[in-house]
């Protein structure tokens, strides 16, 4: 149905497999920084526009590829499609953040809450399959999808917070409540997640964008169990093909032990977290389970001139060390990322040199571990 | 000079001394969710109004301890009245946060930074006197200072941020700039706290409000060495009496490892840190070295009911486990705190439930610890 698949490196090191450079994305590398894309921002009129027409959707997805040699595309579209099909009224007002029509905050509000029907989220299945269609095989493409709890927080904030004052109090005062709200995000998620699958993902992400701003116990309890039920779900190959997926918990790095356990290929790590440290803990050893591990230099480097961003990326993929090089064996590997979305504000050339450098300096590293071995 | 205090359970469990109750404070106790705090700041007309007359800061810092039996003061300020000693100019516009006159942002505005002359400082010495005076011994009196990488952010960003662009590219761009002012903060930080002390603060506390958003590396590099530099400089001892510093990196609970050999007694820890983990990390052992923990109950638990607000204030004391109870030894001590600074949305009755709960069950832990032992 679709092109061979002519660059696997992303899905290589997601399956924790030899790779001849380390396989480097951008976390909303189709985004605001590209001229391109605030072109076809402008003729969409609105951002739920472009996100919604599959032609749009389609022609920004692949605008990052066009530029950078990147290991991977990730579908254009929102973390907050899912409320928004269960009926909470998704916009984006200009220059800010999203907001709901409908918050949910008491018992009423959450009993009305279910599972949405997919069929309002065609435009993104449809997005999925016309991005596949159109990558030709170049590059594999990501599904993705906000996590249970982060979708929790705008839905009972009705936008974005500084305090997550509204969530906490629901979930403190109301932690029945705050379960069954959280069951019925997994559950769609899921659903959500698979239907991208069915549609020509070729990996998922969930973003737990904000499981990070909770409590120890309370991150346990309301984010990452509800993690593990949206994977639990999940279908894990399709046509024949395996179906890797990975979990980014901004603010995680603290329960990193905790997540080792997960039913994931990798983790995603803001920039916080020592890869060196990570890859011991998470990473496995060559033959043994493991995680892959995506991040995660500070997407605040890229405002820095080209030799300091050089010297930044090198630091992080020599901080995560030389990936295993054999092709015989899982071992420990690294998909390299930014440690959270770039910003709109980065010199487009800049991310060149981060795409170049992670490319010449990846291959260096295997390399010298090749003659060192 | 002063009267004796009669209460000292804060500074002993600063110094890892055995207690007959936990002790509490809350950051940012003295505030807009008192109502006589927001009489007294209509008064004052401004919030710098406020934090620049004697008379109204002892005022307002007195006020929680009539309300609450806390076991400790801190000072009312703000952390910015460094940086605006240095002449940046702060303000703080009605609703908004604080905002610099002047941003440091290049070579020259760095360069003309110095350690300020305390005498512009001196409303805040003053304060700690008459606030020292007004205690008649109640409570021990807390200083305080923000970090020099805190007081960095604020200063080339020129108020609140929500990327720490500006700071982060000064950074990564010229780091040698970036050194150099970290370096005349520290300084002048050391002094601040030196000169509060002199004033009468029992205890200095240096929070880091801001070092969490640092990448691991920049953290150490750029944070931690100038937390280190501030407190190789403080003043141990005032008229025969040991003076605790406490260390607070919001944010910070992933580098607890590397905080452990600081030279202060306690570390305080947002909600994020397991306190069990935490203790045994850096808490030590009785008659061993370690850290007193500080911390760290979620703020937006004080937004559930009374009876939510006890069990969760309760599993924050037993996730400590009970503090050490050996008259004769030093150990494990906890002092109660919140993760961070107190809502202004806070309804005033729950903290009373906060503050008797630490103190029953804190007692009733060390009950059942002296009849297990």
């Amino acid at each position: 149905m679709y092109p061979a698949l002519q660059n696997d490196s992303f899905l290589k090191a997601c399956w924790r497999q030899a790779t001849d450079h380390t396989p480097v994305w951008l976390m909303r590398q189709a985004g605001r920084y590209l001229p391109e894309y605030r072109a076809t921002r402008a003729k969409a009129g609105s951002f739920m526009g472009l996100a919604t027409n599959v032609d749009y959707a389609t022609e920004v997805t692949l605008q990052p590829l066009d530029r950078y040699p990147l290991d991977a595309a990730i579908l254009f579209s929102d973390i907050l499609t899912v409320p928004d099909a269960m009926g909470l009224g998704l916009s984006f007002a200009l220059g800010e953040g999203p907001k709901f029509e409908k918050v949910v905050r008491d018992e009423a509000a959450v009993n009305a809450l279910h599972v949405p029907d997919m069929g309002k989220l065609k435009y993104v299945f449809d997005a999925v399959t016309s991005i596949r269609k159109a990558l030709k095989g170049r590059v594999p493409l990501i599904g993705f999808s906000g996590s249970p709890w982060t979708l929790a927080c705008y839905m009972v904030e009705g936008g974005g917070s500084d305090d997550y004052r509204h969530v906490k109090t629901l979930m403190y005062s109301r932690p029945d409540l705050m379960h069954q709200l959280l069951a019925t995000n997994a559950d769609a998620v899921a659903l959500y997640l698979n239907t991208q699958i069915l549609a020509g993902a070729q990996a998922v992400m969930v973003f737990d964008s904000w499981g990070g701003v909770l409590a120890d116990g309370a991150f346990q309890h309301f984010s990452l169990a509800y993690t593990k039920r949206v994977l639990s779900q999940l279908i894990k190959e399709h046509e024949g093909v395996k179906i890797p997926s990975i979990v980014f918990t901004k603010g995680g790095g603290i329960w990193l032990d905790e997540m080792k356990d997960l039913d994931c290929q990798a983790l995603g790590l803001d920039w916080t977290v020592n890869l060196g440290k990570a890859r011991k803990a998470v990473g496995g050893s060559v033959g043994g389970p493991g995680k892959a591990l995506q991040g995660n230099l500070d997407p605040n480097v890229l405002f820095a001139p080209p030799e300091q961003i050089e010297v930044q990326v090198k630091a992080v993929l020599d901080q995560f060390g030389t990936p295993h090089i054999d092709p015989h064996q899982t071992g420990p590997t690294q998909i390299f990322n930014l440690g959270h979305g770039i910003s709109q504000f980065t010199p487009v050339e800049h991310v060149t040199a981060l795409v170049q450098t992670v490319h010449d300096h990846s291959r260096a590293q295997r390399k010298s571990a090749a003659q060192a071995g």
